[in-house]
């Protein structure tokens, strides 16, 4: 029988390594991460709280750590990297590709860096400092040095008498690059056909163009978008001059796609997305009372704006009851086009061409909704509160700040965008912002010129 | 040089393309369209408003409106496939494979898929009844039935030659599967291993053994978690007896990757998440006053908590005033943590064996935020209004609500995902609830006790 996964065996798992752990049976401990793959011990790893991270941490092969480290997300693996010393890093990266070992050391404050290096052999230092000369997040950031090139003018049995002769592929290799003697791109050949191609063509009659190839200088995200929609599994990635510097294949992607969408998600709660669940208690707290700061200023702001209304709230307590549904609603509507409106930058459905027809739009679904809620609202406020004039109030207030919601959600995170501001991370907020201050303007200020 | 892909390009394509269906010119748009890959053109389509969406889609190659419609969101392709007349799906339907023409036909009521199908010819009609056997959201529901097999006691110069003979092989393969006169899955070949192997050895001395098949019923989620941990790029599907029955290639995957990312950021903010950027006004207005209708129960659910404190309200405006802050706060701080679990749930890093201490970890994390910002705001009170006792009632406020936002952010989606209920969708909103209510009854409480 197939060896078939379980979500819910990480916590079996965790939960045998938390009684033996706290029995003191490491020696056991030690055999059952032996009998892991190297990912599964990375996400055990990150399940675990920090005390029990390092003792598992302890018990696992050194001759996997390597492989652990690049398979651990950013903030748990950069907590590890800081504990261990700089020849054991040089040891566990040895034989690692080099966009893996870049990776694993990308985060070592420099000093510490360049003493790794210097335990390193010349060759490995070598590649690993081409790795790190692009920029973490751009197609030479992920790509591999790591390929297969080939000559257009050989045949194809050439080709696999070449290959038997090299023995084993770099790992997850689909396709070889046909380059010139200057080493620039001219085809790419799929493992596919060159297994389906008659022995005696030549490269060059069945190979493809190479209008697949990525400039090292692209940003990852992009990258990330490209595989996706073209359905790639690999693709060479070129320098200025067209000539043959790495390959990216899509297992890096499939990274990408994840964070790029798991940011959106993170920062729209004002939460850093490499975040490690499992994080001490007093890193989490720094990090996250920043984000709290932010709306502390946000929360002021809007009682600032109550505070202008001292005197009617204290003519009529019922204006104070009623008034944080109408900042309610109109955050929740603001943010149902914020989220949607992020979406669309981030997959690229969103630009120039399309922005005021989706403004129109948005605005339209906010009147609408702003509307029928305003009707609900309101009907509900005159038979709750018996006042006609009270109910008129909030649903005038609630209609204007839908309507508003709807035209902000749109606007504020394509100009956040536009000022080079996240707007995942600045998005929401804002827009609450927004909606609180109009909310509790006009529903106070309407109520101060009718009711008092 | 290589064709470099970049984001602007839609756009300037979209306005192209606006100005010239404008102007009426119908032949120049369809030769634009027929120079564009069908996954360009399902992203222009995407970016486009409803009216000119179906100009430009009569305006499509026929030949290639199948693929396209492969490569469309799920919203966007419904909304097309609706105004297909039968024979037109089934026509464009032919040739593509199983899986994807099962995605392009699912949404069909059952009459329609009913006249479609009797427009194909039987050999289709079968593979695509086979491929709609399985649920949506399981392997079988996205695995490809065509994939090449082999036995296991021939050497390896008899494959090339039978693969030769065979020709093209099918999209995105990088596995050949070995199966026994059962059709059992009893080991797989990567074609790197093939061109490398020599040509006289035997096929099972050097295929990999099965362990990385999945059940035909795993859930599509959970299979996307196991091509990202193990860096599959294809993973053959089995049934209860191990036998061969479909593959599963990235491609596929990745879509589920970005598609249970995405859902929890869309479901966050309480949008669905097929939720097509750009559809009319009427069906997004209808879709989420649903959600809207949920917030209306809980903005009134605090307003009654208001209510309640009607004489104190009444007897001082600064607490009306002041008495969002604390809500604020806790509602802010709770979706941080409900954000991180949501995440931790969806990856499988949370679970029975450590749900405890991530409680008390949050809690702690509330204590410490709670303390922070219960002394900077009960500060800024004393300031602003001149009161020590009012300053010192928004503090204890706000240090009980953070902790329990910390408690219930760990709680509440936990909760939620025993009894069935996506966290995503509910979690926030039901923090959100709990803190409104929490921090209001806290804080008017407090201040009747003491303030009058």
């Amino acid at each position: 029988m197939a060896d078939v996964f379980e979500q819910d065996q990480t916590h079996q798992t965790l939960q045998q390594v938390n009684q033996a752990l706290d029995r003191g049976m490491f020696v056991h401990v030690r055999r059952m991460l032996q009998d892991m793959e190297p990912e599964d011990i990375a996400h055990l790893l990150e399940a675990c709280p920090p005390k029990e991270r390092q003792v598992l941490w302890q018990l696992t092969d050194p001759e996997e750590q390597g492989e652990i480290l690049d398979e651990l997300s950013e903030d748990v693996k950069d907590g590890i990297v800081a504990m261990m010393a700089p020849e054991k890093l040089a040891a566990v990266t040895e034989g690692m590709e080099s966009d893996d070992v870049a990776y694993v050391l990308r985060s070592l404050p420099d000093s510490r860096f360049r003493e790794v290096l210097a335990q390193m052999d010349a060759a490995d230092r070598h590649r690993v400092e081409l790795a790190l000369a692009y920029p973490e997040e751009s197609a030479g950031g992920i790509m591999s040095t790591d390929f297969v090139t080939i000559r257009g003018d050989v045949t194809a049995d050439v080709v696999l008498r070449y290959l038997r002769m090299r023995g084993e592929l770099p790992e997850a290799t689909d396709t070889l690059y046909v380059v010139d003697e200057h080493n620039v791109l001219i085809g790419h050949l799929s493992l596919a056909t060159l297994i389906t191609t008659q022995p005696d063509v030549q490269i060059h009659e069945v190979m493809d163009d190479p209008d697949e190839a990525i400039n090292v200088e692209m940003d990852d995200s992009e990258v990330a978008n490209l595989f996706e929609r073209r359905n790639w599994l690999s693709a060479p990635v070129v320098d200025a001059n067209n000539q043959l510097v790495g390959r990216i294949t899509i297992d890096d992607v499939v990274d990408i796609i994840r964070e790029d969408a798991e940011h959106s998600m993170m920062s729209m709660a004002g939460m850093d997305d490499d975040e490690d669940t499992f994080a001490p208690v007093m890193k989490s707290a720094r990090r996250r009372s920043i984000w709290l700061g932010v709306n502390v200023l946000a929360a002021l702001a809007a009682a600032s704006v109550s505070n202008m209304f001292e005197d009617t709230l204290d003519k009529m307590a019922a204006i104070a009851v009623l008034m944080t549904i109408v900042p309610s609603m109109g955050g929740v509507a603001g943010n149902q086009t914020v989220a949607l409106v992020i979406r669309g930058l981030a997959v690229g459905h969103i630009g120039d061409s399309n922005t005021r027809w989706l403004l129109s739009k948005e605005a339209r679904v906010g009147l609408i909704n702003g509307l029928l809620w305003a009707g609900i609202i309101g009907g509900v406020v005159v038979l709750w509160k018996g006042n006609l004039m009270l109910g008129a109030i909030i649903a005038g207030a609630m209609l204007t700040n839908l309507l508003i919601a709807g035209i902000a959600g749109v606007g504020v995170p394509i100009i956040l965008k536009k000022l080079n501001v996240d707007p995942a991370l600045a998005g929401g907020m804002a827009l609450t912002t927004i909606t609180d201050i109009i909310g509790l303007s006009v529903f106070l200020g309407l109520a101060t010129v009718f009711l008092t």
